[in-house]
């Protein structure tokens, strides 16, 4: 039997139709999906239905350096059992998907791999919520952190001296490091008047928008719940500017549901 | 009449299945698309024919705030002519695409403005080289410049030493600037045995990769032309290790023709 392959696809912020067209094609011609937490049940509908799906998620309590090796572990032996596999992930699988490890784990078994590059809630949650990451006059570079490794003693950590100086700086999985984030900022020079929004569920029908700057945003945003996206610069101030103008629709009038069918 | 609405649509790279599924709903849609000079062919191609299409890229020795200037009154008066008019720009809107500034333009003239995110060059250039931007143990953080902005006293300007910090560097638009890039970068701290990857033409059958370390891309890379993504950090080994396993295959094998029609 001949080796299968992995595919490693980004699925978006969440609404379905944010799904690449080479995404959608690609879920037509899996055999197994393997899937996130992230993946929202919309997108879960696009998967046709001999397709197996499996969730491999990580779930809170289970160690998830565990977790990812048993995903190594049926990556390996799905495809060379023969299986094409699309290993399904929230927003872009290298922007903090582990997708790396993923398509290094594949490779040393002799497994082919492709990549489908997808939405990343960096970007797309801002702009969504109205706020461009970059804008002539405010801010020509953006820089996307994982709010994770804003807790002290994870990962690589944080250069907060870049992420302070950076014009547009983003946070990915920050709700719960909101203070950690806004405290290292401050102390490596942001002003405190520097604007701040923190997206929830962006692009989702529960998609909720705080924003303030970093003086205030930790009370004003303590019931927002994770996915979050936390946004800080002046470009904040474009939504506020769009919205005054009265014409800005906060939520896209263009229909959200995926009504679309691809034809491969 | 009623007023009519902008839509503004990412491209991504290049390749016509990574635009997404809402992107494609959206030129069917439109009445009139105003497109841009990084848009391909083969995305030209899902334009229905009794949409009108209109270039409005910047030319080479025309002023492009001049050209910037006619795209907001052709948005204005198509718009209030009852038109839906899609902006189509190559990558994201927001991602130095001036969609902010149209998004204002447009606000201010009372017309309705959605935004369909794009998959943007900085993360899926990378990616489809075999170069996550994140990776755990080597980058836990990207930053996206403007290489326009690497030559002095354009825009903004690039904050060196955030840039030079971060793990992972995008530059976009950098191709002449590359030399500053890498003298800047240098000059700021980075070591110069960091590797360094150009990707020209991301996503399409003349994508060509190049790559080095920061002493001595300048020479390797000489040859190479517009459009281009510039990455620097760590993972840029992450190729060479995955096509050192001889099984990572540098052109995905997944068809990039785009062969799937989408119905609404």
């Amino acid at each position: 039997m001949s080796v299968g392959k992995l595919i490693l696809v980004g699925s978006g912020p969440g609404a379905a139709d944010l799904l690449t067209v080479r995404a959608v094609r690609a879920l037509q011609a899996a055999d197994v999906v393997l899937y996130d937490r992230l993946v929202t049940d919309e997108i879960l509908e696009l998967i046709p239905s001999h397709v197996e799906r499996v969730f491999v998620g990580k779930v809170a309590g289970r160690d998830a350096d565990a977790t990812q090796g048993s995903i190594h572990e049926l990556i390996v032996s799905l495809t060379r059992g023969g299986q094409t596999v699309v290993r399904l992930k929230g927003g872009d699988p290298y922007v903090f998907g582990r997708g790396g490890e993923e398509l290094l784990c594949a490779a040393a078994a002799g497994v082919t791999v492709e990549v489908v590059p997808g939405i990343s809630a960096s970007v797309a949650a801002p702009a969504l919520a109205g706020i461009p990451v970059t804008m002539r006059g405010m801010s020509s570079s953006f820089a996307v952190f994982s709010g994770r490794e804003a807790a002290s003693g994870i990962g690589e950590g944080i250069d907060w001296t870049a992420a302070a100086r950076i014009g547009t700086a983003v946070f990915l999985m920050g709700v719960a490091a909101l203070d950690e984030i806004v405290i290292e900022l401050c102390r490596h020079g942001r002003d405190e008047a520097t604007p701040i929004a923190v997206i929830e569920a962006a692009s989702r029908d529960e998609e909720r928008v705080v924003v303030g700057t970093l003086s205030d945003i930790v009370a004003r945003a303590q019931h927002v719940r994770p996915p979050a996206t936390i946004v800080v610069g002046r470009v904040v101030d474009v939504r506020g500017l769009a919205m005054s103008l009265h014409h800005f629709r906060e939520r896209a009038a263009y229909p959200t549901a995926f009504e679309a069918e691809v034809r491969v």
